[in-house]
């Protein structure tokens, strides 16, 4: 392992992976001044025409036939150009004196989601983000066959105080050789809760939420979107299917059609109560099902053991350094109130 | 527990405590502009002669005698006017559902750090930062002696985008009745150490960092400062003591001089290198050993169970959403390389 190469190293006491990527090259120096927009000067590299500045697609959707595109794709799926992590390579686990590392394997792409320079995900017609849907599981499906990869991760940073780098609107994909910490405490926390009852957690959530009912945001028959009881923001939303699906490659396309609408449903409501504020949102899908099992009482339940959803962080409160430093959160408004206010947005 | 009191609410799938606060009123209209400075007006509650703007004092040191100082303090503790826990009642635990929650008992303390409007810790002499560290401790050892309380928590935000509402020098101090979650995995994490190998964990960092030295910012007999193996951010440090404490309140008064004296170094060494960026830093220290034992078990080894330490973390980058949502961190700059660039500040 050089020492140019990403690592991904391991924090004893927090017990989490952390992605050292050196090779995106962040120098001290490039600290001292704030950094301007990567588009001051007007230049979008995710637009029609510009595709060559681009690294070669992985994936391109053609445009939709009988509408107006002003190009011949509709979503485009490229490498990241500035890599946190790299395809090539083992992900070999080193020690380091008393730490332990691996080299930075993994894929890091970017998923354009539209050729449209102005079309945030809240005003994109249900089509559109279905076939977006439809992407997002394709390149999961894929990833997963690489059985280096153990998780495959999707996420989307909407506005600049959400860490979107450029306005044209994207999503990232990023496949690693470890399982992020919060999904894997979320994997821990559905896998006890099934070994006592034999019942998903996830599933019980729901039931909870459908009985208390003033938690959510909407609801049909296939979809549910609530505020979390125990919310760590104001105005979180957690999507998630009624029925139990531990992997969200498992989705159906009439499922997911449905799911574009709840989602395009929940980010309008936000972005008409809280005037288009930045958001992120990730999904937490199961694990790479397909890596062959190293604990086999682990992946016995798999199935039973996680309930794929989409949590949605809208990013309104400004203290931030006070919860990374303790896991410790204070939300000053309180999920129900934050429900009621969405559900009463037409 | 009526509906307007603050709540603690433990998060079924993420397993931790957040603060739903909803005694400090944010209610959702309160999101659709951006906040105003606090201070546009030029006034600060925390200065000498607005002694009356805060509530009534828990505590004030007075004057070093000998100096020029504009008042007859030096420092002092006031409640926070806008405390998300309430000193009043007692935490009953009740079950809400399928979910749990606490009553939002506690306490929330500012720590006004100094007379002077702009003397940032990183400027202020160690004499000064001496003091401070000892009304850290004192009000630690206080409020332990409520035994409602499991942990207190010391921090510091510095600078508006570290979360500072007001830009005097500040501190604040958190007492719950539940551990937050970093620390209490970092406690776990300890005590399996501690049970495996009957050896301090944090020491044995420590010992590994003395080794290999490339990540060393300062080193006294006492106290190292290092950039951790597997920080989250650029710059983050470790600050802790080199001989065994699990207890901040242990230290004693010699000992908490020569942290003052790294505690500034670190701070001075960051703005000079970073430009005064941004920073917060916490107290990790033990839970509070005085509440009666629940677990034997755990409480047996409590004295080798953890080792009290300040993590620092400078806000330099703006991803953060995505952080929130997968507990994984891209951290563009080497520890190693952060380290060697502190250390060369002279």
């Amino acid at each position: 392992m050089t020492e140019n190469q990403s690592q991904y190293r391991f924090d004893l006491l927090q017990k989490r992976w952390v992605i050292i990527a050196s090779e995106r090259g962040k120098r001290p120096n490039d600290f001292q001044v704030p950094k301007e927009p990567a588009e001051s000067d007007g230049f979008c590299p995710f637009c029609p025409g510009h595709e060559d500045k681009t690294p070669a697609e992985i994936l391109s959707i053609p445009a939709m036939p009988g509408r107006t595109n002003p190009s011949r794709w509709q979503v485009r799926v490229v490498p990241n150009k500035f890599p946190a992590l790299r395809v090539e390579g083992q992900p070999v686990r080193e020690a380091d004196g008393i730490y332990d590392r691996i080299l930075g394997v993994g894929a890091h792409e970017v998923v354009i989601e539209t050729p449209q320079h102005h079309s945030p995900m809240a005003e994109r017609d249900i089509e559109e983000t279905f076939l977006l849907l439809k992407v997002y599981r394709e390149r999961i499906r894929d990833l997963m066959n690489d059985r280096r990869l153990k998780y495959i991760l999707v996420f989307k940073n909407h506005g600049s105080s959400a860490g979107a780098t450029l306005h044209h609107p994207h999503s990232q994909i990023m496949a690693t050789t470890v399982t992020p910490r919060i999904v894997s405490t979320e994997l821990t926390s559905c896998r006890e809760h099934h070994q006592v009852k034999e019942r998903c957690l996830i599933c019980d959530l729901i039931k909870q939420e459908t009985t208390d009912r003033d938690r959510i945001i909407c609801i049909d028959d296939r979809y549910i979107a609530f505020c979390p009881y125990a919310s760590r923001f104001p105005f979180e939303a957690f999507i998630a299917p009624r029925f139990h699906q531990h992997d969200y490659v498992n989705a159906s396309d009439d499922d997911l059609r449905l799911l574009a609408s709840t989602l395009r449903d929940v980010l309008w409501r936000l972005k008409l109560a809280l005037d288009d504020p930045p958001y992120n949102f990730v999904l937490h899908s199961s694990p790479n099902t397909r890596v062959i099992p190293r604990r086999a009482h682990y992946w016995d339940t798999i199935e039973f053991d996680f309930h794929w959803h989409i949590e949605l962080l809208p990013r309104l409160t400004r203290v931030a350094g006070f919860e990374w430093g303790t896991g410790f959160y204070i939300n000053p408004t309180p999920p129900e109130e934050a429900a009621r206010f969405l559900r009463q947005i037409s």
